[in-house]
């Protein structure tokens, strides 16, 4: 049975989100980052980054790393590109977010991982904050004309939601984005979505 | 025929050597970043991110991200886990390096994306060296017992390889980290490592 390492809010929202689309039972593992779970030995073992979200395997093994983490289970629960070029092009996407507007946000979140000086942080944040904006509208244009950011829905679909609860968390005017707002919509119509929304209490 | 948007000494190293790798003919299109050549409305219209590398595909279709091109083109070239699970473990791999080592270094060589502070760069220069650092000996711990990251050469390799030349870039201590340091050593005895260090003009 798989297992997954999460905390509410976190990046690891989208693999919860997949774990409930699957409709198979999983162990769900909070990981207290407010206490620092994710920064004890036994969880360093785990993940020496010291991050949800982890998956364990059938066998145990941790898989860590979201752009790993969701195209895996895209495609063991068939919410997945299957020739190899649509496959690569929904990796990009998922490399997009976790190169790019992940980061991004990380300075608005969690500067101190960037600097030691106090007096750097404001800038931080707010080029932080201006970065991981300008990135939604690109994940916006990106959605032109779609449903979804593939074909049909994926995996990506699921992790991109992550980065609209959390500009919505920032109070970005995400509204004014107009093919990204019609996609949280169609999210929020999910079952699986829904439950994950309520367990992890999140702004939507 | 694919095509390579790659420059000189940047990220577009791993996938350069895999094209090498692959021994079939391809297009090389260098992008001179000295000249802003990325920044270019033309250029942007093929990644809107302003970055190198985009491996143009057989069709003239951009794709863009290392860990989407990497693994394409391990796959596509034979270089690449066949079962789903060791796929997985190669995906978190790329992306360890992809959404860690990467924007660790950033904050070093490009640190003015973080900041529009002068005051503030110094102290993100430093943390950025200290965990680039830190990153390089946890894929040095990762190489613990093994000539490479997977069971065989992978594209995983080739960009891991990337790093291995930033370190020597940085002047870090490098051959401290013995197992790195062997990898390299195998690493620099392919001939399409050694074309591609000739091309690029990189330090080993």
């Amino acid at each position: 049975m798989l297992g997954l390492y999460y905390a509410p809010g976190a990046c690891s929202l989208g693999a919860h989100i997949m774990l409930e689309e699957s409709g198979e039972p999983y162990d769900p593992l909070p990981v207290n980052l407010p206490k620092g779970e994710h920064r004890t030995p036994e969880y360093l073992k785990i993940n020496p980054l010291g991050r949800v979200p982890v998956l364990r395997l059938d066998n145990g093994e941790p898989l860590t790393e979201n752009t790993a983490i969701m195209s895996y289970l895209g495609k063991r629960f068939g919410m997945w590109p299957t020739d190899p070029i649509s496959e690569a092009k929904a990796i990009s996407a998922l490399a997009f977010f976790a190169t790019n507007v992940h980061p991004a946000h990380a300075h608005v979140g969690r500067p101190e991982r960037y600097t030691d000086d106090p007096a750097a942080i404001p800038s931080l944040k707010e080029k932080g904050l201006k970065t991981f904006h300008d990135l939604l509208k690109q994940a916006d244009d990106r959605l032109a004309g779609r449903e979804w950011f593939m074909d049909s829905y994926t995996a990506v679909d699921a992790y991109a939601f992550i980065f609209w609860t959390w500009g919505m968390r920032r109070e970005l005017p995400m509204r004014e984005l107009k093919n990204f707002a019609a996609h949280r919509d169609r999210m929020v119509q999910r079952r699986a979505v829904q439950h994950v929304v309520e367990d992890e209490k999140l702004p939507t």
